[in-house]
């Protein structure tokens, strides 16, 4: 009986996050403002408004895309989890305030395109968020929170995902202080860095 | 116990997704703006208000059931599943994008009533979100994911729906060419395609 | 393991009507605007600017009573079934796009405020609320739905409760007529007809 | 099976709870408004504008804080309770709207920084909130909602820990008359607060 409680505050934390989670994620399109024209506007120039708008439609797919990333993360380290410990919570809630913020700094980023303290400011959240959730993470997966059964090749591959996040995240702040227009492309680097850890942690088993 | 965990993953995968479903269909709500008149202002002012935003009092209503026709389907063919495999995850999150982003295509062609470009827009989102759905549910209800216990012919009968929503809004893209203002009519040939589907299905089994 | 799935199936679908209860009454504070004065103004023009909001602040509070009521009523009834019927989702999801509609209803009745067109607008969405209620709930708690052990007393409280929540919104409508300003104090009268119907029930009983 | 019932009926409640709490807690994020700058504006405008924001963020940083501190007192108080009581729904329901109400009241002091007004109405709300948590989750963890195996260590700390928020709120009441802008450091009273109930409560027993 006491297991299952602990068990049902686990699930209960889980819930909580993935409820942040969508709502965060279905929260960007909020910021995107659809335009109105006159009536008997010709098609040039509702393509025009469409077009004006396409920094904030890319925005938002990538913002999307983000907090989709992060998701899946915490997905798959919970997913590999199944005692409850109070030690997460706290981490864990400092990661939903960020996620929940990337609605704001989409919509700065989007506003102030090809600036650079947008982009670096974009940027530094998620290279916070992907600290947090490395910490996050490394909690689920690790004593006392990690399940007895879960195969160490898993928790291994999280935990590097979480690491290549992470240095991903901060080749995006390195690019938004060059090229502010492309720091997302940033995050592109991450199965590069994925491989390189993979690699090397092949190379220091053998 | 893997097995419980591996359902545990499909759980949380459906939980995010309904959660998406319920903000999104429920945000549609944030685009209608209430009108304010000035005190004392005669019934019949008010009652023009209210028949000027009857537009968008139909582009909610119309949305919120395309929403929900989605979310159905989605719920019709998770309920066939019991196996999580990760392959789905990518393509869910796809459809849960556009799902989300219907608030905005719907502000977008209800404030630009009877107008080409955004018509076409809207359709080619519900297509789109058609097509991943179609996607999604026939991974959702085959292996390594469908439920061993599961009829075929629900499954067919899932299958058969998803490729009817995609002819369906094929049929409102076409219409949004020619009549702007009614494309979204064109979801109303769905039974019509489903009907079609069944007939050509028990023709081919004679 | 078939029961089981269309227990499932209840379950997520009682779970998606609470996500869109639990945000439809979170997104009612959206229509609030927070005054913004100019630094150095007085205590007394921040209290004035507070008291200009007190319509819209009592507005928020009674639809958040009346989501409040209507999601319990819902939560009492499903708590009382035990089986899944798709004859129920197109209902339900019908009664969520009402109480999804509840904060334009609500907001355009706190910016209009003494009217009688928005009163009459917000009490008959609010019928159209309670009638659907009727219809989900007396079919919770029917055949096939309603679970082997629930007591017949409990069903027949759901059900009375319904009937007199239509009654009282139907009071709304008519006082929305006569006294637009009060037109919500109408739902104080479900007490009453509840202990109407209760009163009836029992001498038919006898 | 009945007691499966109204476990379920504990869980929905629950559940609807942490919904409301998910999204208040994200849409702080809706009332901070991105500065759009004119395209070429130079690095020190946008930190301007940044920092022009701060009282913004600053409050974005403590509601958040502020609805997780009361989600984990609920999230902590409710794993102890393994039985549902129709009792503890109005009081839940009545938290839950302020709790709600934080997204209005966090604008309104963020726009009004400094002002006596606001934050005594801020720091009102948040003492209100915190007498109805204590209500809660006393409910939540006295008979007969209590789980049979519940430490009563753990319910005598869930209970010490509600009482200190009450006086930590109190103290920030107290602090917005005399210094406005600083009431919210109140709150770290609380675990000052905690220490001396614990003592107190320690000395009562020695």
């Amino acid at each position: 009986m006491a297991a299952a409680k602990t068990d049902h505050a686990l699930e209960r934390m889980v819930f909580f996050s993935d409820a942040v989670f969508a709502i965060a994620i279905t929260l960007l399109v909020i910021e995107l403002h659809a335009p109105e024209l006159p009536r008997g506007s010709s098609d040039a120039a509702q393509l025009q408004a469409l077009a004006s708008l396409s920094p904030n439609l890319v925005g938002f797919g990538i913002s999307f895309a983000v907090i989709g990333m992060f998701w899946m993360g915490h997905h798959r380290a919970f997913s590999l989890a199944s005692h409850y410990s109070p030690r997460v919570l706290g981490w864990n809630l400092c990661l939903l305030g960020l996620i929940a913020f990337m609605p704001f700094v989409t919509a700065y980023l989007s506003s102030n395109i090809f600036q650079r303290v947008p982009a670096i400011f974009y940027c530094l959240v998620m290279l916070a968020a992907a600290l947090l959730n490395l910490k996050v993470n490394r909690t689920a997966t690790g004593p006392p929170m990690v399940d007895e059964h879960a195969s160490p090749e898993a928790v291994a591959y999280v935990r590097q995902r979480g690491a290549s996040v992470v240095l991903g995240s901060a080749t995006a702040v390195a690019l938004a202080f060059v090229m502010p227009a492309f720091c997302q492309a940033g995050l592109m680097s991450i199965p590069f860095w994925r491989r390189l850890l993979t690699w090397r942690g092949s190379r220091a088993r053998a």
